[in-house]
This record gives structure tokens, sequence and C-alpha cells, in this order.
């Protein structure tokens, strides 16, 4: 392990924005950002900006009915100029991307991997990510929004009497931050610039109680080793541990 | 015209935000409001709130090429959950519904009716308006943001030197408003619980010079006479006004 | 109004086909122009031709079940050859273009505008609206004729005890007409060659008595003024005054 | 052949309309039918009612480029009440349904059967059958009144020098017909009714000169023997005789 | 006939592949080829190779349904890499092309020729058709390969007590085969290099009592004669009796 | 690291099919499976069977022009039957669903991962994954099945002057497998009836040298630990250890 403190503690490595290695973007959590959702987040990662709602729906869709137990869905979208380049809009398009989709199910399997559907009974929450501004990691962003959103819709299905208590629907926490090894340099939370520079690129989906719901890891420019993999976990170990205290945190303001 | 002068003066009439029936929701623009867009405007109506983000492209479609000008289109379309009730996403159905093609027309028209396109050469400015909150009048309220996004746009071009002169492709301001009849009274912008009551609806896109680009009136429950016409039309003259009071105050800012 | 009256009795102006400015080209209204339909028109406004079917349908769609309220709709389309250049054919595009849209909307909301939904009781109109030729004022010839066809079905749905009374279910007549600002003056009934000069271009609906269900004025060109949409505005009466007469003359033929 | 006679001589079936075994219906063919198309044809028979137009354009589509040859091709489409209940717009479903698209490749098939594409050079003949009321055979009165318009256009083509010989182009005349067997009896030119009942229902198409070009027979209810095979090409080939003579007469007229 | 056998008797013809005018390609009929599917055959016809399936689906589509009978429906497809150039997907074109479609629909008319839809009862039998390699008369491989597949489909239903008695369900045996004309010679069953070359080209599907069920004749470069068409016909008989002998061997093994 | 040895010697389990739990399906890899494509393989890991052909395309993609850098990329699809109930097809769905997308994605980044696209030069190749039968693992068996038939497309390129050399495009071996903890049990290689129980399931794409270009875990059911994770891997490694052995027998036979 002598050899992966050595990478962390990589001090020479200078980032574009200042942060050391180990070192989150800042985070910002913000509450009821729109009035209408029944849960409603802005969550900001640096310059990464996505509006995570959560809509809460009574019935389940229809090849779950009559099982007694409840859903819970993403749709990921990007703005057109959330990218310095606008990017056509995908209902013109006529259809959905494969990048798109791809997210929106991560999201999805994300936020029902701490989800009990059983106590959620047939009832359905649907989480719309909205990516207003992309500066990298606008997927593990969501997940940490979309967690946030998710926890007031079941609030306020409790408080309305949809179901008995958000509480036991919540088996436990959820968090996602991006790591990715650049000039061999394993580091935390990739924005934009480095994300399209790294060889290995790994989005890290961990619960408050330190398990593992989803690694996705590729490297396109040079495959990686199991010792990479093992520095890579670590920082997003770190990472998922911060993003959990500031969804704490967001969560405990009134 | 002592009639008009009636109905604007009906004090009787209590507006469930208690406005008066020819006064304005409050209005705030804010600009740069994103990184990425060479124009990106936060325009709030009251509740309703829409992000107008400005792209200058340097080049114009196939079918205007060669012809010296320039041209100017925009595209709106809402967040799934800026309604209360959540609507699907376009992209996910697969095409574009007819309300908003209508709308993103709509804008399009009102932005091009201020542009000399001759000025602009041949260059594209492309105008984004999501609404990320809808509480009525989304559409007036695109119109009017997008135009400062625009003027944003325009001066980045001049500054980049992309186009000559910002000033000279902008031959007016305009900004949009909707009026309406509820109940019989006339009134001036309207949220959407008036809208939805609405004996007719009207929007109406005027330019700082007090001429009108664009009238678009709808009487699905009652024909309106000639006279109520008149008087919507006055107070739409004065909403457009004060909008574009509100438009000079963003853009004064540095 | 002196204003008004001079730009009227303009009598320098020589329209392309000999017209004066508040002349509308000859109207020619066929009922029972094919069999299978409960009401099938063509109309003719000069060279403009197109085909009105009304088809009556028991039932109304789901979002208006259980209501007790009926529906009318329209759909707009142009065959391939209607227009001097081939006008690609939106079924196999996949997807119908944002001005077919929005010209169906503008139709089914003019013959909304006079039709009592309660008295039709769950039933629906659907009014089919296909320019075999186009030479400007497709959109307002098409409501002009979908108000007799809607009249024929409902007739028909009247005589085959699918509704108690036709009379009931028709609050008051509609037609539609354009007029437009070309050079400067204001002209009724504008064919293909005035309409794409036009500084200013606008549909009007009105009812039997006179008041307005629809206005759509857009000057992409030059803001048109106050004074202006007035004069505008009585050459809308006065045509569709003569619409009107044309309507009632073809439904007074057995 | 004896059994073709006595197939063909029954006297004792009477058809709905009165006809004949062996009898076509009443056949109109209006030439310059719209203004715009090169070619623009009504035809009638019966009722069938198809508009047929032809649009001469320069070029062929790319993977015909740099050959030498020309291109002809069809669409075909039903409006909505062609038929007795209403038709879904297949633009408004987003896409063209099989019979469409059958149909449609079949009327292209058939002219180009009679066209030298070598002598209309690097042009495109698109044709656009229509159809605004439908009794059966619309295929097939497509065909036959498509013929007529293609003449039309390729004689603009030649007058308007975009080729250099009408004459050269056509190799020959076609026309097409449906016959069938009804309860036994073999039948020329079947209206809806009688198509709705056939065993067995073919399209024949034939040129000038007695060539077949395309035959496409279905039994759905009942195969059919070679001997009644023969009795429905004697049928199909007096059919397409009187067609073709229609045809010349209508392009006859100047 | 005297012509007839000769053309039949042409010796001095060589086909590419050294079969007689009259000869069909190498015919294996593979049962069970996969595990899931209620009928399973891979045809292969010379170098052509289908995959056939047969599901068997209790219920019928909902405009079939309280009509008592059942229903056969089929769909044809090719994979990519099934030609010599790559055909790029219809699922990622978004929509399924005309040929495909004309294609789907045959082999559905043939199979329901031959099948007792009352028998049947209220289920529904769908035949996909995969061509995993394509040499010239696919949509015929197709038809004879999909009768299997039913068979086997209809006996694991009698023997699932889905339906009472698969031989009462089949009315008949089904089968086809493609003739055509090249440089003058009728040919049995045409590889793709013939068939680009013909010029007349017919498919032809016939029951195992020699009825005709389907006749799909197409001359796009010479029309053809009836005599031509009778030695067409007297090749498809051959052919599709050496066929239906095929299918027959390959259902008789257990 | 007791631990996972411990896992792993796990005697007490038994699998549905009598593997151990680090044993692998038996693999059966058949090249030249068609004629047309450049690399044709049909690979089979246990039922599961999978199609991948390798089309040597000159040229790349438009955003890849005039970069001297090839290009790969994968298409996945499955058979209407190759699942127990029938899977209705993408292309008449109208859209490539979300699975699809996703695992066509992931085929296509794993086989990029072993290629030097410099070497490669502007050219492409396109894999084509058809599931004929399935029965889980597809997406690892289309990985380990592409490159075989990548391989063989790469030496056709070069035998036929595309390329200078095939082992340079190739800067390493590539396959796939998925590996999943079934009731607290680690897992190698999993069937369909294991992988719908798994708590969580990954697949691992490895190259010839032993590092990783893919890591894919997801856990709906129930978090997994890093000592869990480590297992994984070690199945992971050794399965596609074996993969990679059976495809150089493969491509050893000439």
């Amino acid at each position: 392990m002598a050899q992966i403190k050595d990478l962390l503690n990589n001090n020479t490595v200078i980032r574009p924005d200042g942060r050391a290695v180990d070192e989150l973007r800042p985070v910002k959590i913000t509450r009821n950002f729109t009035d209408a959702p029944e849960g409603s987040v802005l969550i900001e990662c640096g310059n990464t900006r996505v509006m995570c709602t959560a809509t809460f729906v009574p019935g389940v869709p229809h090849w779950r009915k009559d099982t007694g137990l409840g859903w819970v869905t993403a749709e990921y979208a990007m703005l057109p100029r959330a990218t310095s380049d606008r990017t056509p809009r995908e209902s013109i398009k006529g259809k959905v991307g494969g990048r798109t989709q791809e997210i929106s199910r991560l999201i999805g399997r994300c936020l029902r991997g701490v989800v009990d559907t059983k106590a959620l009974d047939e009832n359905q929450v649907l989480l719309d990510c909205d990516v207003l501004q992309a500066d990298g990691g606008t997927r593990t962003a969501s997940v940490t929004g979309a967690y946030v959103a998710l926890v007031d819709a079941l609030r306020w299905a409790e408080k309305n009497k949809r179901i008995r208590s958000a509480e036991k629907v919540l088996k436990d926490q959820i968090s996602a931050v991006s790591v990715g090894i650049i000039d061999g340099t394993p580091m935390l939370d990739l924005p934009y610039i480095e994300d399209s520079q790294a060889m290995t690129d790994m989005n890290v989906a961990m619960t408050g109680s330190g398990g593992f719901i989803e690694i996705q890891g590729t490297a396109e420019h040079r495959p990686f080793t199991r010792e990479e993999l093992n520095v890579l976990l670590e920082l997003a170990e770190k990472g998922n541990k911060e993003l959990q205290h500031a969804q704490n945190e967001a969560l405990a303001q009134s």
C-alpha cells in the first residue's frame, strides 16, 4: 500500500484549478430551487450545475402493477448551451442519444440501490436531472443532487400521507463522484479539461455505509492496473464521504 | 375613449396576487447567468423563470447561403417540472409538440423583427429559451429575455470581430407581454391562474419605438369586441414600456 | 379616422390581379365535394383551393371523457404540388412541421370559438383541410371552408339522431381572411405574390355577429402602427362579412 | 379455352352496380387539374378519384449521379376522408405504413417500365398520387392517371428544353387494372364492395403493346388455379386496352 | 406448348453455378435451430440462409378481438452483413423501409393463405424471418422456412393444449420460389447475380395442392409476354413441388 | 487474502448447470460463419450465441476526417426470439432502446481500447453483434467474439493492401466476462438464471497483458464491499485468461 500513499501524496502535480489530487471542487446544494416539484435541488460542483427535481407519482408503470413494489427512475438531459459548443436538442433530433440514455439509466440504478421499493408501496418517484452548465462530472453530480431531491419528495409524501415513512423507504444514503488517471496520476473529481485528457475515467457511486452501488471505469487510451484501480477507489471513497457530508448539511436545514 | 378609461380604472377588481389590472408582475433580469453562452440571461416575471441563451454561430443555414444575410432563430422548451404536473420530455416522445413549435417560431419572428440581417452578415444567432418554472406568460418572458441575450451575443461578436457593429444589427428593441380579459375585465400580464380562466388571451410584442411586431389574440370562450381590443392594446403598450425599461437597466450594467 | 378612409380609398394602387385594395378574390364554395365525409367542401378563393372535410365521431379524446363536453379539432396539410416547388410530404419526413401544426391549431381554435361543446355532447368533429392548390391565404380559406363542412356534419348528426340540434351547437358563424401592408398600403386578401412581399401580414377570424375570435399579425419586415392596425381590421371586417355571405349562400342550397 | 369463355359469358351474375363481369367502371381523365405541376391529372374510375401530379426535377438522387440515367419515382397517399371511416394521417403517426409504401413502389416500377431513363438524361420525374375518394382500385387508377401526368410533364420538359424529346423517353404506354374472383366468378375492375369480398385479388399493369409490367395476385381466402389465372389475365387485357384508349383520348386534347 | 418445352429444354444456357435452368439450388432445412422459440428453423437455399422463428402468443391484436379468429403475421429483416455491402440497421434509421414492409406483408399473406384462423381460435403466431446471409430469393426462402416453423409452433401449441389440433389449423402446405427471365431465358430460383440481371423477376407461392396463393411479377427492364409467363409458372410449379418435398422430409424427422 | 480464497474455494455451492463457482461455460468460436463480411464469427458461451461480423470500410465518419486516425465502432442487437419471451424489434418501435445503446457503446469502447487508430489510418471497422440466442452474458460474449472478427477483418485489410499491418493496429488482445454475487457467493460467467438473481453484477473487459479496459459493476439489490470486489476481479481475471486462450486457438486455425 506504500505505492498508493505515494500516488496520493503526489505534491508535484499542479491541477489547472490549483486543487490537490484528492480534493473535491467546491460543492453547493440548494434545496427548494423551484416551487412546483416535490423535491427541487440545484447542485453545483465547481462550474457544473445540475437542476434535480423529484416528482412523486401515485401508481407504478403497468409492468410493475400489483407487485406491491414502488419504482424510482431518472431522466438526464443537457440544456443546449450547458456546453461550450451548442448541443442540438434531442427533442428536435427526434431521438434520445446513447449517452443520455446510459446516464439516465445509471442515475436510476444508483437511487434504486438505496430505496426499499416495498416501503415505497405502489408509488413512483421520477428524478429529472437537467444540466444547466457542464464542466465535467455531470452524471455524478446528478446522482448526488438527485438523492437530496428524492429525500425531499419522500418527506413531502410522508407529510401528505402518501407513504407511511420516508425513513423506511431510504435504506441508505447515496452519492457519486468521478475519479481518473491523468498523465499517470490518479485524481479526484475531474472537471472537463481533465476529463478530456484522462487515460482512465471512473464513476463510483457509494452508500453512506461505505458499500459500492455502481462502478464504471473505462480506459480508452491505456488499460489500468489493479494497483491503479485501488488508488482510484480510495479517492472515490474520500470524495463520496465529503459529498455525503454536504448532502446531510443541506438536508439538515429546514 | 371614456369607456377604456373606465375599464382601466376598475378599482373593484382584486387580482389573486393583489396587483392592479394594469400592473406588471415584478421583473428581474440576470445577465451572465451561465458562463458558456455568448449571451445568457435569466428572466423572472413573477414566478415565471426562463433561462435565455444566445449562441453566435458563424455561417447560416444552407437555404440562406450566399445571400449576404444573417439569420436569427429560437427554440423554446419546458423542463419537465416547470409545471405543476410533470410534462413528459419531448425528446422521449420523439417529437416536438405543436405548442412548442408555435412558441419557438413566435420568438424567432419577434427577434428577427428588430434585427438587420444584412448588418449581421452571414452569421446566425440561435436563441434557446428554457422554462425553469412556468406561471403564465412564458412565451412573452422568453421574447423579453431573449432580446437581452441577443444584445449580449452581438456585443460579444463585435468585441471578437465577428461582426462590425452590434448597434447596426439592432434596428430596435423588443419585448412582449400578455394581456387578457377575465370575467369581462381586461388585465395586464396574466399568471397561470388568470390565464386559464381568460375568455380572451393576447400576446403583444412591441418595439422600443412603439410599433407592433406581433399580435396574437385568441378567444376560445367568448369573442372580443373592437373596443375590448383597444383596451388590451393600451395595457400591452404600458406593459411593454415597463419591460423595455427593465431591459435597458439590465443592459446598462457592465 | 380620416386617415383610414384615405388609405382605403387609395385608387392609385394597382394590384397584380387588378383588384381594389379592399376587394376579395372570387370565392366559390362547393358542398358535397366527395361522398364519404359527413361534410365535404371545396373552397376556392382565387387560385387557392382547399378541400375541407368534417368527420363526426361519437365519443371524445380520453382527456375529455366524462366531462359532458364535445370536442372540435382540425388538421391542415398541403399536397406536395399545391405549391410551385414541390413540398416534401411530412409523412415521409416522419414529422409534422411547425407551420402545419400552427395552422392546424389555429383552425381548431377558430371553430371551437363558435361551437357550444355542451350542446355537442360527448361527440367529436374532426376537420381535415387539405390544400390542393396554394396561392396565399390557405389557412383563412381553411377556416372559412371548414365552417361550412362543420355545419353539414352537424346537420347530418342531427338528422341521424347523434345530436339533438345542430343549431344549438353552433353559437355563431365564423370565417377568416388575410390582410396585409404592401409598400405601405393596407390590402385585403393577399395572394402568394403579395403575401411574400408584405411588410405586415395578419389573419383575422370573425364571427357573424362581428366579434373577433383570432387575430394573428406579424411584422417581420417593418413594425406596424396602431393606425395601420385599425385600417387592417376595417378591411378584415369587410372581407369577413362578404365571406360569411358566401357561406350562407352555399348553405342555403339544398 | 371453352371454360374461359364460359366464365366470361356468365350472364347470371349481377354486380352491385349493374355492370357486366368484363365491364370497366366509367373512366374520366381530366388534365391540367391544377396549375402548378408540370403534369396534373384527375382520374376518376367510378367513384374512385385520384389526383396525380408529375414534378419534373433537374438532377437525380445522389446514388444515381454520373450514370447518365434519369429516374422516375412515385408517392401514393390517401386523404383522411377518402375512405368511409377516417384514416389517420401518416404524417401524424410519424411513419409511412406498409400498404402505402408497397403501392408507392408499385407505381414507380410500373412507370419506370415504360421509360427510357437514358433518354431522360439525369433528370427526375416525381409522381404524386393522392386519393381524394377511394372506392377500390386506387393503386391501379394511380398508375393509369400517373402515366398521363408523366406524359404532360415530359412534353413540358421538351417544350422548355430540359429534355430533347418526350417521345424518346416514353418507350411505351402503361395502364393498370384490378381483377378478382368473387363467389367463384372472375370479374374486371372491382369497387370496394367487391374487393372486400374477393377470394383472389389481382392487379395487372400492361403496356400499350400488350406486354406485362407487373402482376400482383393474392389469395388470402382461397388459392386460385392456373385456369382462373388465365381468365383473370384475359379480363385484365381487355380492361387495360380500354383504359389506354381513354388515356390516348385525354392526351389527344390540346 | 411446344414453345414452352423448347424454352425449358434449353441446354445451351450455362448458369454461373452450373445448374440447369429448371434446377433448384440445394435446400437444407434445420429444425430446432435455437431453443427458445416454439418453432425455430434455419433454411438454406444455396448461399441464402434465413432463420425463421415462430412465436405462439395467446390472444389477438385488439382490432381482431372477439371475432373468434386467430391471426398469423410476419416480420422480415436482414442482418447488416447479410449483404456484400453493409446495410444500415433499420432500428438506427428509426424506420422500416418499404422493401422490408413489402416482404413482411407478403410472408404474412402467404402463411395466412393456408391457415384456418377459426381453428386457431383467438391465438396469434408471429413469424420472424431474419436473413443471416443473402444470395437472392430471401423472401421466398422465408416463406418456405416460415411454414416449417409454423408447423412446429402449432404442434407445440397442440401438445401444450393451447389449440385443439394443429392439423385443423393447417388447411394446406405452402412454399415459394423465385423465377425470372435472364437474357431471354426463363430460369428457376435465381441467386443474387442472376436476380440483378433479370429482365423479369417473379415470386410464386403455391400450396401443396397446387393452387396459387401469391404471384408477384415485375418487369423493370422489358415487359414479359403471356407465353413467357406460362413458362415461368411451369418452372415455379416444379420448384415449389421440390421445396414442399424438402419441407415434408424435414417435418418427418422427430 | 485468506478470505478471497475461502470464497473461491466454496465447494458447497451447486450451480444450476453443475459448474464450479470459478468455471466458465463451454466456449466455442467459429470463424468464417458467413461469407460476405471481412470477419464473421459465431461465438457460443454455453447457450448464449452471438454472431459477430466485422466490416472494413475505407474512410472515417465526418467528425474524424483529416485526423489521420481510424475508428472502430459497434452495434449490438437481439433477434426477437433470442429471448424466452419475444422482444419486439427496435426497427418497428422506431427507436433504439437504452440497453441496446449502452451495450453497443461498451463493445465499441472495449475494442477501441486495444486498437492503435493511427496505425489503422483513416479507415473504419464496424462490428455488428447480433444475438441469436440469449442466456446471459451476451454483451461480454459480444466483446470476446468481436475481437476475433476484428482480427480477421484487419488481416483481410492487410492482405488486400488496405492497411500496412494488422499486427500494428492491434496493440493488445481483449475479452470480457461477467461475474456476480449470488446469495453472497461470487461466481464467474452467469447464465440468465443466475444473472436475474444476482445481488451484484459486473462485466469486466481485460487485455491480454492483464490490464483493465472496462469495469461495470452494479448493485441494485445490495451494495458490495471492497473485499467482494476483489474476489470478483480475481474471478474475472481467471475467466478472461481462459477466453483469450480460446480466442487464440480459434485464430491459430487457418
